[in-house]
Formats: C-alpha cells, sequence, structure tokens
C-alpha cells in the first residue's frame, strides 16, 4: 500500500503524454467529459457517487521518487515525460454534477478544462471512482425506495475487495443507507457503524444461553441477538429470559423470511418483547426487500448485492475528450466515429428542467463555447469541484459525505413517481441535445 | 488512505471480541476455516488469488493510536478490550491452498488455528480479499481457456474501484493473463504492464496522421496504432505508410469483429505488412474471445468482464468456526444448524485425487483430529502460510505471484478436460467428505 494515487492508472495515459510531449500538443487546452452511453439494463436512473473521494485522490496523485523510479525503470516513458511528472500539479477547472445528484445516458457529470496532459493523466481514476462508487450508490437508492422508510445497514464488505468495501459503504449511506458494518468507513468518512454478533460467538460458548449471556453482559440488553443458529423459536425464548423484554432486537439470518418474521413477532409480543425489533439479513437485494414490505420487519442488513451493484457492479461511464484548441486557439470539437460507440462532440453544460410543481421532466444538455452559461431556467447541474488548481474542500472528508447525503435526498425527490418503480423500464427522463 | 488494515473490518468482529473477554471465551483455542457452499452458477472450478495479498495485509494488522482513538471515542469496546487490540499481533498458524489452486464447492482453502478472539478479528479482511480476488481468477482462467494460447491482457482498470484495480491485475496475471495496463500492479507485483494510446491521443492531433506520426516519433515503429478511431481502412493504410511494414501492431475497439478482423488482416497482408499484429479490445468476455478463436486475432484486451468476474463479482466464500476447546481441553466440532446454509463440524484436512495418469478424479475433505494428517495419496492440499504468527514470506511480493503463477498452471493441468467447456455445467470434481 503505498500513499501516492498516481501509478492507479492505465500505463497508456503516460505513453500518451510521452508522445505529445514531443511532439508538443500536451499543453492544448482541452475539454474532457465523463457520461455513461447506457443505464444498466431496466435502470431508471443512476445515482452519481464517488466526488469527495475522488477529489482527495486527486490531491494525492504526485509521482514522487518511487512512482519515478519504477517508471524509468521499466522504460515506460522518456526521460522529459519523467520530469513533467515530477513536476506534476493538475492546474486545471473540474465541473460537475453534486456528489448524490441523479443522472441518465449522456448526463456530462463531470467536465474537466485542462491542458491535454493534465486531464488524460487523471482519467483512470475518475473512472476507477465513479464507476465502482456510482454502481454501487445507484443499488443502494434503489434497496431506500423499496424498504420504503425502514432503516437499512450496508454490510457487504467481506464480499468486496477490502477497500471498495470502505467506498461502498460510503456510497450505499450517500445513497440513503442509515449504517454500515466497516469500520474504516466510519473512522475515515463520519459513516455510523453497527453490528454485533454472528454464528461463530454462539458456537464458541457451552451454549446459546452462556453466548447470548455475554453478550448482554458486555453490550446490555438493548443489544441485537443472534437467533438463528441452532433452533430459532427456542433462541427467542432464550433471548428474552436472559435480556428481558426489553431486548432491542434479534436477528435472522436465514429461513423463509416471510414466515419466519411473523412467527418471529408473534413470540415476541407472547413474551412481552413488544418494543424489540426485528432485523434481517438474508442475502437481500431491492427485489427481496419489496416482498417482505407487509412483514413485521423492523430493519435490513445488505452484504453482497449492494455492494456488487446488484448485477451492475460497473457503471459504464467513459472520459472522453470532446474539444481541443488548435495551434490559433481556436476550438475544434472532436469525437471518434467508431461503430456502435457514438459520442457528441463539444462542450455541453447540463440542466434539468423542472415543470411547475418542480419536477423533473427532462435532462437537457447544451452544447455550449467555451465560457457561455446556457440560457435556460432549468437546475444547473453543474457545481465548481476544482478550479484553477484548487480544491474545493467542501466535498471532501465526512462533511462532504453528508452533504452528498442530503443532495441525494433532494435530486431524489424531484423525480416522477415511476422513477421508483423496481421493475424494468426505460430511463425516467429524455435526455435532450440541445 | 491509511497503512494500518485493522479497521477494514465489520464492527462485530470487535463487540464479538468485547463480550468474550468479558467472559474469559476470548482465548479458547478454536480452528475457522474459509471455504464456498457454491462456486457461480454453471461454472466448473475457480481458482484461489489473494493469498499473498492476505498475508501483507495481516502483517500490517495493527491497532494503532489513531485506530483506538476512532474505537475508543465511538463507544464501539470497553477499556480492556482496547488494551487487547492494541497488543494484537497474530499469533496463530494458518494452512491454505497455494494461491492459484483450483477450488470446489466445500473445498477448505483456508485453516485457521488461533485464539478466538485471534481467528475471529481477521474474518472480514480475509473474506475481502479472497471473495474479490478469486472471483477474478476465476474468470480470468476461463478466458486464458478460451484465448487457446493467444496473449491476453488485463486493462479493466477504470472499471473497478481504484484499488481494486491493481488486485483484479494481480488476480487476472495468476489466472494466466500475460499483462496489464494498471502500473501500480506492475510496481507492487511484477506484473508486466502494456499500453500505447487511446481515441483521445487521436483526436487532439489535426489529423489521424499527424498522431501516428507523433506516437511513432516517441515510441518506435513496433508500438501498437489504434485504428478505429474515423475510418479503419483509412486509417491502416496511414499506419503502414507511417510506421513502415514492421509497423507492431494495430488494435481495434469496436465494430463487428470477426468480419473486421479479417479484412484488417487481408488489408495489412496486401500492404506487406505481415508481421503486424491484430489486438481486439471490445467489451470482450470468455465467450466473444472464444467466438474469434477462429479470427486472424493476435491478442485480447479484456476490461470490464475480467475486473468484475464475468457476472459473479463475489465468490460467495464464508468464514467458520468448525471447532473449538471446552474449558476441558476438549475439542468441540461446532456448526450452525440454520435453514438453507449447512456447513460441516470439525477440522478438515483436503487432498486432491489422482487417478494414475495424474488426472484429477476427486476433492477428498477429511475430517481430522487436531494435528493428524490423513492417510491419503492424494495431493495434499494444504500449505503452510502463517505458522506461530511467522509469515512464510516467499507467498509475498512479486516472487509470490510469479509463484502462484505458476501453480496455477500445474493444478489446471491436472484437470479433467470438460473442465474447460464454457458452457454451464456442474463442478468437474465431486467434493468426497470422508
Amino acid at each position: 500500500m503505498t500513499e501516492s494515487s498516481a501509478l492507479l492508472t492505465d500505463r497508456y495515459e503516460l505513453t500518451m503524454i510521452d508522445a505529445a510531449l514531443l511532439k508538443g500538443t500536451h499543453d492544448r487546452e482541452s475539454v474532457f467529459e465523463a457520461f455513461t452511453r447506457h443505464l444498466p439494463a431496466g435502470r431508471r436512473y443512476g445515482v452519481i457517487a464517488g466526488t469527495g473521494r475522488l477529489l482527495e485522490l486527486i490531491e494525492d496523485f504526485r509521482f514522487g521518487d518511487a512512482e519515478l523510479d519504477y517508471l524509468r525503470d521499466n522504460a515506460v516513458v522518456r526521460a522529459e515525460t519523467l520530469d513533467w511528472l515530477a513536476d506534476f500539479r493538475f492546474s486545471g477547472t473540474i465541473r460537475g454534477y453534486r456528489e448524490g445528484e441523479v443522472y441518465f445516458p449522456g448526463s456530462p457529470f463531470l467536465i474537466v478544462d485542462a491542458p491535454f496532459a493534465e486531464g488524460v493523466v487523471l482519467e483512470t481514476l475518475i473512472l476507477s471512482v465513479f464507476n465502482y462508487d456510482s454502481a454501487v450508490a445507484s443499488a443502494a437508492a434503489r434497496m431506500v425506495a423499496a424498504a420504503a422508510g425502514r432503516p437499512l445497514a450496508e454490510m457487504g464488505s467481506r464480499r468486496a475487495n477490502e477497500r471498495s468495501a470502505v467506498a461502498a459503504a460510503r456510497a450505499a449511506y450517500i445513497a440513503g443507507f442509515d449504517a454500515t458494518s466497516n469500520l474504516e468507513a466510519g473512522r475515515t468518512w463520519g459513516v455510523p457503524t453497527m453490528g454485533t454478533a454472528a454464528h461463530a460467538f454462539t458456537l464458541l460458548h457451552d451454549s446459546e444461553e452462556d453466548a447470548f449471556r455475554a453478550q448482554v453482559a458486555a453490550m446490555g440488553p438493548g443489544t441485537t441477538l443472534l437467533v438463528d443458529t441452532f433452533d430459532v423459536e427456542r433462541a427467542i425464548e432464550t433471548a428474552v429470559r436472559v435480556a428481558g423484554p426489553g431486548l432491542g432486537a434479534v436477528r435472522l439470518d436465514s429461513g423463509d423470511l416471510p414466515t419466519l418474521v411473523r412467527q418471529v413477532r408473534a413470540q415476541l409480543d407472547r413474551l412481552g418483547a413488544t418494543g424489540t425489533r426485528i432485523t434481517v439479513t438474508n442475502d437481500l437485494d431491492e427485489f427481496t426487500i419489496a416482498a417482505l414490505s407487509s412483514s413485521p420487519v423492523d430493519s435490513y442488513g445488505v452484504g453482497t448485492s449492494v455492494v456488487t451493484g446488484s448485477g451492475s457492479p460497473a457503471s459504464g461511464m467513459v472520459y472522453k475528450l470532446v474539444a481541443h484548441r488548435d495551434d490559433h486557439g481556436a476550438w475544434v470539437p472532436v469525437a471518434k466515429k467508431s461503430d456502435g460507440k457514438p459520442s457528441i462532440p463539444g462542450r455541453k453544460h447540463p440542466v434539468r428542467r423542472l415543470d411547475a410543481a418542480g419536477r423533473a421532466v427532462a435532462e437537457v444538455v447544451h452544447i455550449v463555447e467555451a465560457g457561455d452559461v446556457p440560457d435556460d431556467t432549468g437546475r444547473d447541474l453543474l457545481a465548481p469541484l476544482i478550479s484553477g488548481g484548487e480544491i474545493h474542500r467542501e466535498h471532501l472528508g465526512p462533511e462532504g459525505t453528508r452533504r452528498a447525503r442530503e443532495h441525494r435526498a433532494s435530486a431524489m425527490a424531484e423525480l416522477p413517481d415511476e422513477a421508483f418503480r423496481l421493475g424494468r423500464g426505460d430511463p425516467v427522463l429524455p435526455t435532450i441535445f440541445g
């Protein structure tokens, strides 16, 4: 593990700089845009996450001696290029969708104005962060809608790369989850953490009762006891006997949940534990959460499906050069013409068109000249993230994460109701290039 | 980003230690095993990856002041437990499948002998590493089989979390990929890196010819030119004119590849560039690679599908307490009896049964007593990874990665031919508990 983020990069970003430096085109003023051509099949919207993490990674994007030695020893670039990399500090301007914003196909959610070499060197990092974090946030937002107000905890750390897990916990929180099992996400991003015990704790002890007594002794009767290690009915009886009717919660991690949850609720009520909550954690996703909507569940814990984007673990986001200045200072809009992968040349400025009631009706992507702001009464979707190399620090750390969670709530509130249907559908807003 | 890996952990691992310390059960000698109940649907085998990374993360698993402050400030555990965590160094023994080994449902690929608290505190980290790295290696191995000897490069960094990307590049290399685009994987794990230019490089310049000339000037005529930015046929003509018939390779990133590749090969041959290779990189997976087997492709670049496990981004691995000593020193085999999630109590010792020709015929998982080695002529699958707290350092770093890649090749060579069919099937070896 190293602190510099600079080698979290595809080799070709550096070889392009190498060749452009030789040609003298490396400092052509350029505009790069990040967007996706499609949402995952059947999804109606996506949620942007990763911005705050990205800005911190850009701050650490420095080619120090260790990085330069590797590049030199492996002849990745020429000596002149090593000098350029050694001096690299991002000096450009990045504007983008606020973290937590919803997005659609073609939404230009990040717009980078920089000399070509400075814009291209960040490509891999930008896409890595947004492709993963937004995949998690987009899946998590659907789970939050399915849970219809019941609290959700993210507990999928063990189903994701150990560092992805921290990003996933943060992205799920931004999308409306209430807590995570991941302690590093608590420390780094201020996400509330939760969790009490696994089956191993019960199995370690000579009896389930011993285990419950040990847990209640350490954590108090308000704790959550895991009741499906052996026999649920007997465990509930033991749990209430040990903790008293003030037992905080019981957790179910297996079985046919709709049936089991009703039985458990009835048993708890019979035992006087009417305030004891029921939390369920058995391989849930947005569909199984929705299927439990009429069951007396109090909260959900979600693992694999949220940290893997519920079937769509990467968001399909791309990062494209859309314009650059030529040697005479004129802006040249550009796009490749590859078969099946169209993109639209020229600098964009997106706004969300709202109706009189404040409901979103379209994603309007204006094609503009440098410095122009479109004459449009829609909500301006671009916020400053880095201006002339200076990071807007309100996006960073726990504070930025909290703001993103709030922004997600307000952006989601603008969407029409059909956005929240779980069945497959088209993007709920049309994207209009104008 | 912090150096300690200790908070890459679910909160409940620490609260279990907290309660066990109070009860005095934290130091009961215990055996934990990692395994999976199922392979991803239709897969015939899996490939273990992550071991070398895990051992380095365990070495960094230390609760320093920063970690302890967070836990104290958030009242995660009691003061006594903070003291225990502050002193924590893993003192146990871990044996497991060699990295690169193939595995099947029920294969106990990691066996941890340690006091309960020391075994449980590593659970999340162990599963995070193996669930992701093995998902990538298992998908990558199928792509390697489909490529039938043609070289493969991993280039999916932008489709995975920025740190996952490094692990993915390493796992794909272990599974038989030849190179990666990811520079950090090159530096940290010794994976060969590759890559030359993207469409942005062509679009930056006033003409495709200018771009090709700049690239050839920097990288020589042996470079790979990307030829599908505008019109492939014209680009090939330009490429050979600029670089000469000694042009190293052309890359195709779009279009109907079987048709296009034939046209490109014919055009290159007409132009005298008979040694110029063709590499293709357009959203490939094991199935599209197999479909190109009769096309004159020279190498493949694979992105999204390999870093996301080709539809199975987590391996479904779990980590279970299977035995512990009671207060009288007797070993107690344990397992939960939860509905639908069975596991088998007791310490295991796995061997791979081979026929007279050295072909694998079964995964045999013996249930043994502590210290016993089964009387079985099959290949012993357990290698020492950590002995009494001491890491076996041959598994670490680039050297460990190289050894894992070699072991993968020899383990795969034992498998029957039907293992390498891409269609859905059952695990190619039965797992026999005996």
